[in-house]
């Protein structure tokens, strides 16, 4: 008898969840829309249903664990969400005690960026190395740190919050209270206010920006030059700091690698002697938004 | 029979070595100079007497090994510096094999810095937790992180390299090749180099400036306010990415500490919501100069 896990995205928007084989294949995929707005049981329900559903098609196989990605921090030895702006009805509520009861089966709650980064350490880019850095760039950034194959979570799982370093001491405010943070430099949401301030356009998308650029518009462009020289910074501090053999960027914004990947490496070779020394790898994620299915997956393999 | 371990601290001035015994008692200690100018060979003969007249003193007593803290990059596995700027005939010379066969006992290479924060975690200010970070304000900014228990080397032993983490993107040239590096503010050496453009003195040392500021010149005083928001910016980058419970700070400069530890304070709170949420411990390292001789004889217990 095969064993498979299911792997769960609890996004403040999307929720979906995916059967995967101890192999690693995935079996069977579901995705659908959180109801928020129905409130935590509702929430909860629609989780336990589509859980239910993967465990439904795979008849005769053995369900190893359930791994839940979720957008805050997660106190793992209570199996609590201690904080999710997305979803707030989840703060200090015993989320994975009331799953596991329905279910019967064991659950495991991770951060969903700490999920992500373990994914591509599991089944993407970072399958030969044990050490590696993951960001993902999207409305923020989010980053997770794997150290010898295991998640960094920090003593109260907040480790990893990336996208808030400052890069610029003195530069735009940031909701977090600080100035300067590196995700209002890099992320798709600053890709698309540069936009809006070099006049390109008020509602355009990362994706938007990107086309404009590679059709040749150099105000387009020089954004995502700044948006490289943003990353190349981060980067450096990272590996001043870890001396990881691996660092990986995923989300939205590395549509347009090509044209932010020069003046990034060109910035963090300037900005890092350890780089210069002996260059890690700077690489694309692979496995786009199924990252955090797999690393929730890997959870019950494991633990 | 009790047995102990020979921390040395192979600095490019300064040659220390003391025996201390596995309950971190320590039983001896001995100090001269380096002699770097008379070559590599001198070096290391001088380093054997050394811990042989420390071996002698301790008579029906069992040597566990001998720990050695140097100030460069170290291959763990190979035993040789890769590169350790202040001892330059040292680089991919196999000194761990050339002490071991001299000796005739078990010797462990480390980085000085990885050193000093393995000693504050093992009998310092870091005895209650296994997470840490220790930055050492001295010459530059050294920094050494430590992760459930362990030095975090990284994959060519470059970890760590926290003095040269950017806090003002445009700021002073380093002689790393980056600029704005916070050893370039907060190291001995930038709280000398403030003075003088201060125009409060030409060679004043770090205690020189706390003196003045201590009696009330407020120029001398606004060095150490500087002094904090630029390791409060630090901090809050670190805090960010670890979440660890305990970050301590040593050397030279902390005798300043009831100077600048209210501004360091305020800025890594402005800094970091993970700060704000649950405030770490930013404390002062307690073993001095000896953190290194303690770590570095901690190596072979652990191992």
């Amino acid at each position: 008898m095969s064993d498979y896990a299911i792997g769960v995205d609890l996004g403040g928007t999307n929720l979906r969840a995916a059967a995967i084989s101890r192999e690693g294949k995935m079996l069977n995929k579901i995705a659908g829309s959180t109801p928020v707005g129905a409130g935590r049981n509702a929430v909860i329900s629609d989780m336990v249903v589509a859980i239910e559903t993967l465990q439904a098609g795979l008849p005769g196989q053995k369900l190893s664990g359930v791994g839940v990605g979720v957008p805050g921090f997660i106190l793992m030895d209570k199996g609590i969400v201690a904080s999710a702006p997305n979803l707030p009805e989840f703060d200090n509520y015993p989320v994975r005690d009331e799953i596991e009861k329905r279910l019967g089966a064991r659950v495991i709650l991770e951060n969903d960026a700490n999920a992500a980064a373990l994914g591509e350490k599991w089944m993407g880019a970072g399958r030969d190395v044990d050490d590696l850095i993951l960001l993902t760039l999207g409305t923020g950034i989010g980053g997770g740190i794997i150290i010898g194959g295991n998640v960094l979570r920090g003593y109260l799982g907040m480790a990893g919050e990336i996208g808030h370093i400052t890069i610029s001491p003195n530069g735009y405010p940031c909701g977090c209270g600080n100035t300067g943070c590196v995700e209002k430099y890099a992320s798709a949401t600053a890709v698309s206010a540069m936009a809006r301030l070099m006049n390109l356009g008020h509602d355009l998308s990362s994706e938007d920006v990107f086309h404009l650029a590679k059709g040749g518009n150099p105000r387009a462009q020089a954004i995502f030059e700044s948006v490289g020289i943003a990353l190349g910074t981060l980067l450096a501090t990272l590996i001043n700091t870890f001396n990881f053999p691996l660092y990986l960027l995923g989300g939205g914004v590395t549509a347009a690698w090509e044209l932010f990947e020069p003046p990034m490496v060109a910035e963090a070779s300037r900005r890092s002697f350890i780089y210069r020394k002996n260059p890690p790898r700077i690489q694309r994620a692979t496995l786009g938004g199924d990252a955090g299915l797999f690393g929730a997956a890997y959870l019950p393999f494991q633990a």
